[in-house]
């Protein structure tokens, strides 16, 4: 049996070979820059674990795994542009160190490499399967972000909608990096079916932790600033079932928090916040709605059929991610 | 034998039932305000007139004419955003319209969606030689943009490295659009690589031409402001020329208006240029440059293995496009 480590290894091992040195350096440095600011590198991880489920070989999925990577990275680059975002990983952002030109561009040029990597597989009669699939989500993440956009002017965000949004700006991608691996090992619909749902599933899991995280994380353990989704008056799962379940006047109170911006003090304003929060019990019911996911998830899981030592793997690895260190 | 204005109308045709109209407008919307600023739809009809030199019935080629006019048009919504360019067309280019982000995530989805086109063709065994040819270019046009923003500031552009340029940055786009046509059609290899080369060298013909009629056209017949390049210090060919010809003095002279910006007064300041272009003859050099890239386009025409008669479209629509109307 393989272990997470030896994937994470054999992926950036990859990367190094496959650096962007090249010219023209103002066009390639920043793509080299963004991809080596770390992380778990879950996501092409998640496309050799996909792999190796059906066949031995897992270095065969490697252009897929830096695909996968290599639009996240992409991904991040835009959406740090748009956010006005100054550092990522604790370093500057991209459009920060380089300029917005080069963050628009050197952005651009990562999502055209994506399917560059897609068609280095030896298997070539996979090639329009593994793009259909890999559009399929680079749309979705898109159209997540333009949601993710919309809400925060709008005021009648759902909880179902506030759902299709995480659903499509991060769950695809994990969805999507499961279901390259399990196409390239060509493990057949159902599998494959089961697969994406796990990862979906998992996706969204991940996502409603992180709002939890978000609000009531350590700070230590979780690597960034307590409080970001409170104080940018993000309307999360948290603040939706509040707001679905307060009473008239807490509603209102909650409401005049969101309207605050910098004026407000910081802490005093995450303070109470999260006084609400809890007085509506919102942090359970947020734990609970990620423990179903987890729960499908994991039904999913079982039901790909392939030994189960060779799933174990999959199984640990979504509970090692969903830690529930609150 | 087909007529010009038929390819134009059938391609209007697909691509008006290809609307983008759907959810998230924000996304969408943007989408379509580009794609019906208008044009010539010259790139949509090269590969309609590529493909119709093997294939008789060249409506099968319609998704990969969408592909490369919705990547022709992502690559102005990004490059506006770029030029901080208000203008398209003489309407508000997209980010000015809709706001920068749109203008990033709009240009995003568009670039995805290339892909979505060239999934599209009934020919699925072809999808992998499609992608990979519609990459090289992708690539080509990103690098070119590099270039071209480099190059403002540089001091030791080539006449070698601004060719190189031009050909990544505009030619590209139409040898991709030939190429997708003969692909599709199967033409052989030969025919692949002689139908690339004549779009190739058109494309260079055709922008040595906008650069001549940038600053010597007649801006009635041009339909934009002469003298465009000249007010922005670009590093045309003309200015390489008359650099690499003129005497110190005359450089001295050219490089000093090229130092300023908005203080000088702008007629004076192109009939400057202007005349020293004229003194040294650049603009003849130009036009022979460009009638050494049709002359080779047209070579490469010939010895596409297609009865004459087929042909004739592609002479004439060449023909066309390079009026000499200075």
């Amino acid at each position: 049996m393989y272990q997470l480590s030896e994937f994470q290894s054999d992926f950036l091992q990859y990367m190094k070979a496959n650096s962007f040195s090249k010219a023209p350096e103002g066009l390639y440095e920043p793509v080299d820059y963004i991809l080596q600011l770390g992380g778990k590198r879950l996501r092409p991880v998640l496309v050799l674990m996909g792999y190796q489920l059906f066949e031995a070989n897992y270095k065969a999925a490697l252009p897929l795994s830096m695909a996968v990577e290599v639009f996240h990275n992409f991904s991040l680059v835009h959406d740090d542009i748009m956010d006005a975002a100054p550092l990522r990983r604790g370093k500057p952002t991209v459009h920060q160190h380089y300029g917005l030109n080069t963050g628009i561009l050197s952005g651009d040029v990562m999502l055209i490499l994506c399917y560059e990597y897609l068609l280095k597989v030896e298997k070539k009669h996979l090639v329009a399967d593994l793009v259909a699939v890999f559009n399929e989500m680079a749309i979705k993440v898109c159209e997540g972000q333009q949601y993710d956009m919309d809400f925060e002017t709008r005021q009648d965000v759902t909880i179902p909608s506030y759902l299709m949004m995480i659903e499509y700006k991060t769950a695809a991608l994990i969805e999507c990096s499961l279901a390259l691996g399990g196409i390239l090992a060509e493990a057949g619909s159902d599998n494959i079916k089961h697969l994406r749902a796990f990862g979906r599933n998992i996706g969204l899991a991940f996502q409603m932790q992180d709002d939890i995280l978000d609000t009531f994380g350590d700070s230590e353990k979780f690597g960034k600033k307590v409080g970001g989704d409170i104080l940018n008056n993000k309307k999360t799962f948290l603040v939706l079932k509040a707001m679905e379940l307060a009473t008239e006047e807490d509603r209102e109170n909650l409401a005049a928090w969101m309207r605050t911006t910098n004026e407000a003090d910081e802490e005093e304003k995450i303070a109470a916040v999260r006084t609400l929060f809890r007085k509506w019990q919102v942090h359970e019911l947020a734990m609970k709605k990620m423990d179903q996911y987890q729960k499908t998830a994991f039904e999913h899981l079982d039901q790909v059929q392939v030994p189960a030592a060779k799933k174990q793997i999959l199984f640990d690895l979504a509970d090692q991610l969903l830690v529930r260190e609150v």
